[in-house]
């Protein structure tokens, strides 16, 4: 293809509102173009990384034995209703009625549509195991779209789903599938990718893995460990305090004035924040009830945890209304009255002689005792944000790094509960009815060339790993109006293409600079300079996007020197 | 890939809500699923079969300079408000309003989206001409879904649009698309499509043309004229009518008691339908006026002539209200009172005496001359459809025939509707400001694959061409237990496989009438029988799917044969 004749336009200044380097080159490229909040087109050099990456997805999935069938984007409610996902799911979920009045929605995700597919004709433990998947449109009313197709609202999605008899050969089945995923990001050149452990949050089920591309820029922090393989996202990492088992003291009611913030109070008792006791207040979502979680002071309450915790929303208070019996600043669970549910982290096991509030404005307890204080029995659970240094929940070595990362993948044991809330059912040999049991496997196609693209790039442009790039060699005709260097530009290009590469060729007439800079943010691996002087020399210099070589040919063996660099580039990512 | 792996059920009966053959063998042979009125999934030979002509699509659409794009399914209304159809256009557009109350459409076609991508960088006239296409899902809320993947209201489709400078850049355009379209129904073995003329609708522009692949379960009526090339959809096709001059004879009222029909009329006065003047009532949609078109008795009114003409939408008159003046069954436009637009068919020019309501209960005019007696000038226009046997708008002679298609794509000529309501334009090699001129290319994939198989089947399944066949070959082995059938069976899956053939190989221990009738349904062209009988004689047998070959190769060279038959089969769908 001619770059002359690519719908699109490149240029120098990043957009103010791309935040990101992979989105300010992708938009600076000519690869998107922003429509609606979360809501892009694709140009033609976007929508190529995107069939690419989808081609080797495939490719994936087809050798674990899965089906690619295709499920609609908009859906009948009834289905929804069916799992009761139609209620649980919030404002996410777009849906619409129809001309005539049925409640519909868009697929974010298609648990309901693949179970749908199957159960009238999965009746049998013969018909078992089997993957289905789709490369599919997807929609999510996501309320912090960011980062160009980082976080989108509308998103093309690999989505797949198995179904077994039992959880053995579901286990197996999963592995099969964090291996092809494993693949994909290998021949797609996405290099740190690491799969940890996660919370699975609206999908159910227990086990869950999402692979996580290793960047600055990523939204979910994990906790690895350095001593053993523990890998967890921090929404789904335990968080493992030593028990204090401190000195018993009596309880004493102390004067802290404006003391409303731990920092504040461990000032001014000149005790260090792990000695005292922390409140923190929530609400429920569903009735602004409040929640309050005790915590050691010096660590942070995880909300995945808790909200798994209470089996429902919450949010951080956000007004506290005198008739609670809650005293902002000085709430603490000894001789309290407020009207909430309260919550214990584990970090307060064996704090016998406590710092907390005492109820009463600018009042402190010192030396509470829970087991004497409280008036009940104490339940303790894990709540507690895992932190830099923390010990890790696999081997207990003080080992655990905590790193940023873009999820790019995400696996899950989902278990019976879709097919048990949707009924489907299977005989098994014994000609008894059973309910198949499920996993679900999911890729976002923009958000991985994205992430390669944040990945991979210098300060001018991106660097596209054949695999996945739009073009794999770029062919420069500096001056094509020079007639030699038309003629042996034409012939290379006509060339490579009778080779089956795919070329882009640019023989505008631009200046050079332009030219490159141009070449840049296309990304294009190898790239061909054809010009005057070279015709002279009868050579051509090529060289790598990356900068790892940058070297001349004659011109009379380049195209061959082309399709070895080619295949050596492919060979890169071979698996 | 192996039968017995695919999800999916095939089974004998034809399910209740299928009237047309495509649609009974799609679901019998397990390619679709039932979600909701007009919406699918699809099982892997459907989709493998989309995925097939998506394909053809993409290399046609490629080889004339097309570049693949990708709009959001889900755009905001902001967009269409600019083009004016988010009004225009009714309940088929689904509708709703995100998180942020803004609101937003499903796409059920991308002018708008097409012109936002490219209008603020194709700003100079070196930038054109362009074409863009994509491949994707689209959402239309019909009222009348039906026939299976005939017309659902979601569907895969392509839908390109070009952009040019003048219209005659446009009109060469046209032509290579026209031409393209063809080349996409022959690879994809589509036999019996035409293209005609046809009526833009809610498109805009002047010419179009769809292309109908001929059927009686079409639901477009077409004019062909079998004396020359004209052909056009009913809907667009101009109504010839002879200039009748005849006598003029003075104003008479008879009595005509109980003549509320032309066919009454008829009778009572012993004069021919065609001799009548008919009143035929409409509404406008706006706001319920009525409408009275006058024509020949024995013509019909075309609805979107007649539409296109006011300029409106309209419908058949519910009720007629004694209010209006218009006498019901005895309407005429001679002496009339009624509130109403008058049009006056083509068809009555040269009537001179005319026979018509008398807008009185049981009497009608005889001898009515509307030059004379209507009381103001009257003009005629076309709005009558053409009928079988009637002269051709274009070689004049009484040779147009009428014929059922079903719509498999069309072409549009826009022209700058889009471009100047959306304010697009490019400063031409004066530096003066244009509008581009726009063209729009639309292909619905799932209906052309339910076409092909409605055209090209048997009593017992598809005929699927080879070209979108979800596999190229069935090995059907008949005794998989047996151990000389397997390994044969076994062997020829292998090699066919590395020769890059793709097979559906059927080693179930089911009954060889199950099997065969199992093969039917997914209609692959190439089929392999391996049976203990075979393996005795060293042959294998080997038949095409549409039965005209039915014969024994030798076991050693099958693969060989295989191929060779295979090949041929491509040919014939070769361009």
């Amino acid at each position: 293809m001619k770059v002359r004749n690519i719908l699109g336009e490149r240029f120098k200044e990043a957009p103010k509102d791309c935040t990101i380097e992979s989105h300010a080159f992708m938009v600076r490229g000519g690869y998107m173009r922003y429509m609606s909040n979360g809501i892009y087109s694709l140009y033609t050099p976007g929508k190529r990384i995107m069939q690419k990456i989808e081609a080797i997805i495939r490719d994936e999935m087809d050798k674990i034995g899965g089906q690619e069938v295709m499920f609609p984007v908009v859906m009948p409610a009834s289905l929804w209703e069916e799992s009761g996902r139609y209620t649980s799911i919030g404002s996410e979920m777009a849906r619409f009625e129809d001309r005539s009045k049925n409640k519909m929605v868009l697929g974010m995700t298609h648990e309901e549509a693949a179970v749908h597919l199957a159960r009238d004709i999965a009746n049998s433990y013969t018909d078992y195991p089997f993957m289905i998947y789709q490369i599919q449109t997807k929609f999510r009313d996501e309320p912090r779209a960011r980062g160009g197709l980082i976080r989108v609202r509308e998103f093309t999605m690999k989505d797949a789903y198995s179904f077994h008899t039992s959880m053995e050969d579901l286990q197996e089945y999963y592995k099969d599938c964090h291996k092809a995923y494993e693949n994909i990001y290998k021949r797609a050149g996405a290099k740190n990718v690491i799969s940890v452990k996660s919370d699975s949050g609206m999908m159910g089920g227990s086990v869950s893995h999402e692979f996580m591309l290793l960047s600055d820029i990523g939204e979910d922090t994990l906790a690895i460990c350095t001593e053993c393989d523990y890998k967890s996202n921090m929404e789904a990492a335990e968080c493992l305090t030593e028990p204090l088992n401190s000195e018993v003291k009596p309880l004493e009611k102390v004067h802290t004035p404006e003391t409303k913030t731990i920092e504040a109070l461990s000032e001014f008792l000149k005790i260090e924040e792990k000695d005292l006791c922390k409140a923190v207040v929530y609400q429920k979502n569903a009735d602004d009830k409040y929640v309050i979680v005790f915590i050691r002071g010096d660590l942070e309450v995880n909300e995945t945890k808790l909200r798994n915790y209470l089996g429902e929303e919450i949010h951080p208070a956000v007004e506290i209304f005198e008739e609670s019996g809650i005293v902002a600043g000085f709430i603490g669970p000894v001789n309290s009255n407020a009207k909430a549910e309260m919550i214990f982290d584990k970090s307060l096991i064996g704090m016998n002689n406590m710092v907390c509030g005492a109820n009463e404005v600018d009042y402190h307890y010192v030396g509470a005792n829970l087991a004497r204080d409280y008036g009940k029995e104490v339940e303790y659970v894990d709540v507690a944000k895992i932190y830099e240094g923390a010990a890790c929940p696999c081997c207990g070595k003080k080992a655990i790094k905590i790193e940023k990362g873009i999820e790019v993948g995400n696996i899950f044991q989902l278990g019976t509960k879709y097919t048990k809330s949707m009924n489907m059912t299977y005989l098994d040999k014994d000609g008894k009815q059973q309910y198949p049991i499920m996993g679900c496997y999911g890729i976002g196609v923009g958000r991985l060339a994205a992430s390669i693209c944040q990945e991979s790039h210098d300060d001018y442009g991106p660097i596209w790993p054949i695999t996945i790039a739009p073009w794999q060699v770029e062919i420069c005709a500096l001056r094509a109006d020079n007639e030699q260097v038309k003629a042996l530009a034409d012939s290379i290009y006509d060339e490579l293409q009778k080779n089956g590469v795919e070329v882009l060729y640019d023989d505008r007439d631009v200046r050079p600079g332009a030219m490159f800079a141009d070449a840049d943010l296309f990304g294009v691996p190898v790239r061909v300079v054809v010009s005057p002087k070279n015709c002279e020399k009868n050579v051509v210099e090529i060289s790598l996007r990356d900068k790892s070589l940058k070297t001349e040919f004659s011109a009379d063996t380049a195209v061959k020197d082309i399709l070895d660099l080619v295949k050596k580039e492919f060979e890169k990512y071979a698996l």
